[in-house]
């Protein structure tokens, strides 16, 4: 499937979506993980499936002395390098699953919404605690099991096409899923959380903070429809640091 | 509210299923629950929550030098000390959220299906983490917020009565949900993930597991309707360890 991102009306919807207009603020979310990013200052920075580079430049701007930014969409790397660009950053066009760096070049990796479009969650916890020093951190975020488990991505409605609730089904099959977004079809990878945390913790991270994210009173003003987003989680944002081997 | 346990009616269906019937081994997420508990021997244990007493008894036949079962269904615990007694084992008739202990005075805290009833996830944690040592294990089950945020805890049925998905709903308006359980009202707390995980952390748990436990093939093959079970997850199981000061 091609990457969805570098068709033309689908990145022209994206490059539409407040998060795409206003960046990091405009991304209901952003409240909830940055309170879990960890200091960047003078560290080394990777984040897997940087899009515009949001939070490339955020750690920039917050004294990162290195950020690389990878992504598979070269409209996105494109505009990112417009957008955000700084001394500091440099943008990789890969796959995010095809990308690989030295061991222990990294003190921080985040990644955002990225990871549920990727099959294997072990293979890319596998290389990301390699380019990890000891003590790094990883923090991402993804769409929430209960979000993905289904695959439609929908509300289950009424006749008269009230939302009902939020229907879970085929929890426990792992794999892929197709689902619209922005009018075109996406395929994603549902992993149920116990994949998600315990792989984790079996290759050697610690969890620090597991948060499904509310929105802020300024999105619950502001967006309509926003009080359904208080009915099932969405998100789920994770932080983890790699223990040191004695821990 | 009355405690369900101590309805007769309620307790003699209860007493009927499976899991009454052949303990341990009659538990669907029993293998997965014994995967993550710490070695017993010459222990003290807590079973917060301990019903008939089987994971007491399981203790004790595992080495533990000391097991204190506590409940708040004086009929549960009355055949607890037929079925399950022990020298090494005490059980207490209290709820389990006014029961206390000495500081340190326990190597390992299990409750199992016990804390979905039990308002604040907070209160208890504080206690259990004061009542461990350090480096002592908590390891429990509840049902999965997913199981418990609609509030009736059934599938969503087609007119035909086919079971069409399962309902998530309220899911971040946590507090008191009335469902059916063995055609008795019940009362439960539902809780986020959030709040169950980073509870633990935030009150110096290190989180070693966290299990969705999937039906095995046993029940798979011999309990009818079984395969529903991999619809939608019913019970998350956590193991945590209270960390050192120092950590």
């Amino acid at each position: 499937m091609t990457n969805q991102y570098d068709n033309p009306v689908f990145f022209e919807k994206y490059s539409q979506m407040l998060r795409s207009v206003e960046g990091l603020d405009g991304a209901g979310e952003w409240p909830a993980l940055r309170e879990i990013l960890p200091d960047f200052q003078d560290k080394r920075i990777l984040d897997l499936g940087c899009g515009f580079g949001w939070h490339c430049l955020y750690a920039a701007e917050h004294g990162a002395k290195k950020v690389v930014g990878v992504d598979s969409s070269e409209k996105m790397l494109l505009r990112a390098k417009k957008q955000t660009a700084s001394d500091v950053i440099t943008y990789i066009h890969s796959a995010v699953e095809e990308v690989s760096f030295p061991t222990e070049s990294f003190d921080v990796v985040v990644s955002s919404l990225v990871l549920h479009y990727i099959r294997s969650f072990a293979d890319i916890c596998r290389k990301v605690n390699a380019w990890l020093v000891a003590g790094g951190d990883f923090v991402f975020s993804v769409e929430h099991p209960v979000f993905t488990a289904q695959g439609p991505q929908d509300w289950f409605y009424s006749p008269k096409g009230k939302k009902l609730h939020w229907p879970v089904d085929n929890y426990f099959r792992e794999g892929k899923r197709e689902s619209c977004f922005l009018g075109e079809r996406v395929e994603k990878y549902h992993k149920t959380l116990t994949t998600y945390l315990n792989t984790l913790i079996n290759m050697g991270f610690e969890i620090r903070q597991v948060i499904e994210p509310q929105p802020t009173e300024r999105f619950l003003k502001d967006v309509p429809d926003m009080a359904d987003e208080l009915r099932r989680p969405m998100m789920l944002l994770v932080a983890a640091r790699k223990k040191n081997k004695s821990d």
